[in-house]
């Protein structure tokens, strides 16, 4: 009988073309599959607790794989380790119920969506924050953020490209916060559709640019049209941030420090 | 009569061969004058505030030249910006005295050495921040840390590799934090002999796992012997991060979000 093992780890997505094996780009899937069938002389399949896009980041991510290694399950990130490069690590290693996946147990999950407000790059935030060229109306984008929360259609909130069977979810918190220049999103959902975070993120910076009047946003849910809401903001600001599954809540929502935090 | 320009800027040393211009190596101060040139059409020579290793960061940084440009001074950052990579910023441009010199006109200056404790490399951090297995013992490298302040002849926190007249320096702070996970060694000097920041944090965290009696540090310093003291830590922990002219002092010790903190 093999063992399911859950693999939680944490990732810098810059250099990755999103989390997804895809046959000539480099992703992270890919990466850590690669190192575990070196590791386990199987051919490993990570079942990922959900796709991220390009250049999205991780302080966060599980993905569980079935194996008959004999390989002591808590040594798993420390062999790992010497194969990964620097921006992905393995961080903990646990054997689950037969019946647990990555995706299909998480019961809620979170993302934040982080800024920075300068004229210029900041070379220690250009790929991991959104730069923004003037501060935005915080107090608005607050207002806005909250016709945001509970159950809705968030159809006019997501790209076409994936199939799914209902575009309704439940947004338990959608909160911005302001701090030394840093600006943050935090969205905590029972789902997300396909590019919904960045896409409600887009939203409220309009809102903060007064390009999008705040009361508006209970309309544009309601209408389920995608062209009145904001632009999909850039991917290098988004971070998966928490998972929550019926045994463990794994959260780690500051994240320049990641899991320290 | 040539204007003396002087540039405030932040870069990400991960990338670069350290600050100095070489033949075969891409080099901030490389890359820095190319775009210059292209701007403003002149053979420019930026003088830096001083040598920085190979992954070495600066938070803060100051070089000058001198041009006949007739560009406003306070256009050159948004001119530069789009020419130059997103791990090097140029935040400020201001005309200086006709003998103002970035490194000699420098009073003092500071270093931030960061690690951080965990058994993996740190997605975000890993290029950033010198990781440490264990939790040192901070309170003997605090008490360790005082010995270092004061006007000390400094030839054993040394590498040979460039002639100075002297090798007496005063260390005004010597300040060891932990937050969160965090630990910080924040040096500020009337000036740093080659290495000796980073010869400084590996001595003080030989103190911290105790191979090196927190005690004995005055008679390492005394006998100016190098090979008593510890190694010299890896250069990817250390920031520039604080530079005193005598009409304006520079200072981002928040070292992680920059000039934002």
């Amino acid at each position: 009988m093999k063992k399911n093992i859950a693999l939680r780890l944490s990732y810098l997505g810059t250099n990755y073309h999103g989390w997804q094996r895809q046959d000539n780009a480099v992703t992270v899937q890919g990466i850590l599959e690669d190192s575990l069938k070196k590791l386990t002389k199987e051919d490993v399949s990570l079942l990922g607790c959900g796709r991220t896009d390009t250049g999205v980041h991780a302080s966060v991510y599980v993905a569980n794989f079935r194996t008959e290694t004999t390989i002591p399950v808590d040594r798993i990130p420390y062999a790992l380790s010497s194969s990964l490069p620097g921006d992905i690590s393995v961080l903990e290693a646990q054997e689950t119920d037969p019946g647990f996946h990555s995706r299909f147990s998480c019961l809620k999950k979170q993302y934040v969506y982080m800024m920075y407000v300068s004229p210029f790059d900041h070379p220690f935030l250009y790929d991991r924050a959104y730069r923004l060229g003037s501060m935005p109306d915080i107090s608005a984008m607050r207002d806005a953020s909250k016709a945001f929360e509970g159950e809705h259609d968030f159809a006019a909130m997501r790209s076409l490209g994936t199939d799914v069977s209902s575009t309704i979810r439940t947004l338990y918190e959608c909160a911005v916060e302001e701090k030394d220049g840093l600006i943050s999103i935090r969205m905590t959902a029972n789902g997300f559709l396909y590019n919904m975070a960045r896409t409600i993120a887009g939203t409220l910076l309009e809102v903060g640019s007064r390009r999008i009047e705040k009361g508006r946003i209970p309309s544009i849910i309601a209408n389920k049209d995608r062209s009145a809401a904001g632009p999909t903001a850039p991917a290098h600001g988004l971070y998966l941030t928490g998972l929550w599954y019926e045994k463990e809540a794994i959260v780690c929502d500051n994240v320049f420090t990641g899991a320290l935090g």
